[in-house]
């Protein structure tokens, strides 16, 4: 298999897009990023896209197809794919794949979600669980959420209040980020006093319902080296899937399949977790980001809370998490976050992140996830000049 | 690229099977395609699940994690891909990818709809279409295909009479089938006094409503050597995007996503379409075989309909066509059929297909297509002993 690099980055502006249909989203992200790769639309061979359920949001499915001709890249190649609100991570596995193999050169991934277009939004988010044993019953994405962070609560006792320390940290890298759908700075009393969604998680612990596009463009890390920019290779791909319904797993206080996935990540691209200088985590309610870490080895089971409170993971800590804002300031377009976060890493490893750039960092993990768990991709990135 | 071969095959009988549910099918297909090539479960190690729009059809994304489940192969990589009706092809295609890069060595191709489960059909397989510039103005498929189906008339002369045809060879096929959802030979009478769907397409010119599941497992070439069974090589591979929008095309009496596609995959295979020895094409109308015959070079533009009332198309012709029953006959569970194309041409190239098998085939083609043409895939199959 061949050295993968990602050779060109861009993203739409996170947020309530009334004004901008699905297929000019995806558009302008992949315009943006051919344009930031210097590479012309001739020259791209493939593209997956990653959605949840445009089908549901705005009730167009074929859906690589038509962003590909809206993209003016047909008739190549394109596949949608689709892991609920991993479907990015999913897509630049795959794009991957196909470079990696050999069977083409540039292959686009990318990412979109339009969920403010009038359809009901918890009802389709909510096909991300199991409707049948699940969905039914009258549970939402929240209320899964919630017990997985009661059971985090119970075992290792994590508080409410370190709960809200992860949503004042991301909201504090958000506001330097002038894409992000809510780049404002929050304190501990607006997360603790904020309406409550799910006991124990109020509005400030969810993150928001988003429209947002994102594209990155892969190539063979020999093609990078020689367009003469600092070479961005995909070190480590972990993909692993578990049981969608919380109730068939052992823990709610665990994600297997993050784990699953990031030793894969960790086992191909031979390093350990205290390597990794950035990380970008699913973050899609407060305590989803701490699970995450503990899963992929940052910190020990029931202590990344603590660490939280600490600084462990803020822009000068010992380990950046969610330097973007995470899904919760940046927002949270569900099939375009995986994509979105590869961006984040490919800025911040060649220097380019402003005042929320991390020192000099090497090393960069992704970790985007589906519904409550059940699907998760792990990437880590390598920079090289 | 590695070459990679099809070592085993399952689908579940197509039809309204109301106490299947969506999950179950996937299962039992999976089950059957395992059993077929003699491998366990824990020797898969990924998996591409095609399906169109389960969210809309059965209120369930976050699919391939689900299926992947309930079929016993978590905690694999597993991906659901949509390209429409071609989203088994595209699949296929993936899954073929993942075995030629090397990162893999079993994995899994499958495809999967149910779309008799209360929800309104004619709407979710709209979403097919261009939503904004074709279906909020009241289109729906039999209308594209019949539009198609007009202007192939008055460019080539081609007859109600003629489209009647391809439907009766389609039920004289399937009536060899016991997993076709309509295995019984119908006259040219019964097709031309059906009730008028959209004209001048008539209720048997089209393919139906069904639910059902069909799964292929990939391995290296090598390995099924191995495995001392017939070698069914995977020969060439193509896929192409168009606009999906009828209006967008610059002549409605063909598709070339289809002609792009079987280009790609004929000089990957090195062969031309007289090396063929028999053909699945995606003919959800009957006026779409004909068309794709064309765009594949089976026949001039405009001479296929005259050909297939000679017979050219039928199992003792000179390119026996859907010896499965098509679409048309077998059914069309959307997102399964371009996996159960696979399946009848393993079947046929290993001499398994009973009253309907083609004498010593060695070349076999699948042509699977999305919506009124907007993506299509083509692969070319050839078995060795």
């Amino acid at each position: 298999m061949r050295d993968v690099a990602v050779i060109g980055v861009g993203m739409t502006k996170f947020g309530e897009l009334w004004r901008s249909p699905l297929r000019d989203l995806f558009a302008e992200a992949a315009a943006d990023c051919l344009t930031d790769a210097g590479i012309e639309r001739s020259q791209v061979q493939s593209a997956y896209m990653g959605c949840m359920t445009s089908g549901l949001f705005n009730g167009q499915e074929h859906l690589a197809a038509i962003l590909t001709d809206y993209a003016g890249l047909s008739p190549i190649s394109a596949t949608r794919v689709e892991s609920a609100c991993a479907s990015g991570g999913v897509a630049f596995r795959s794009a991957w794949l196909e470079v990696a193999s050999g069977a083409s050169d540039f292959v686009l991934a990318g990412g979109v979600e339009k969920m403010n277009d009038g359809a009901d939004a918890t009802y389709c988010l909510s096909t991300a669980a199991d409707q049948e044993y699940e969905v039914y019953h009258g549970v939402t994405f929240p209320g899964l959420y919630a017990m997985i962070a009661r059971a985090h609560m119970h075992k290792y006792g994590t508080t409410r209040e370190q709960l809200a320390h992860v949503a004042v940290k991301s909201h504090r890298n958000g506001a330097q980020n002038a894409r992000a759908q809510f780049p404002t700075e929050i304190n501990l009393d607006t997360v603790l006093n904020a309406v409550m969604v799910a006991s124990p998680l109020g509005l400030f612990d969810c993150s928001p319902v988003s429209d947002g596009a994102a594209a990155v463009l892969l190539a063979p890390a020999e093609v990078a080296r020689d367009l003469g920019k600092p070479v961005v290779k995909i070190l480590g791909c972990g993909h692993a899937t578990d049981a969608i319904a919380l109730h068939d797993r052992q823990d709610l206080a665990s994600i297997p399949a993050v784990k699953a996935a990031g030793d894969q990540a960790y086992a191909m691209a031979g390093v350990k977790p205290q390597d990794i200088d950035l990380c970008e985590v699913h973050d899609c309610f407060t305590i989803a980001e701490l699970v995450c870490l503990e899963e992929l080895g940052f910190f020990p089971r029931g202590e990344a809370a603590a660490a939280t409170v600490d600084g462990a993971t803020g822009l000068e800590g010992t380990i950046p998490v969610n330097t973007s804002g995470g899904l919760k300031s940046k927002g949270h377009p569900v099939g375009a976050t995986g994509i979105a976060q590869i961006v984040e890493l490919v800025e911040q490893l060649t220097g380019r992140s402003a005042k929320r750039q991390v020192k000099n960092p090497r090393l960069a993990m992704a970790q985007n996830m589906g519904g409550s768990g059940g699907s998760s991709t792990v990437h880590i990135l390598e920079v090289s000049s």
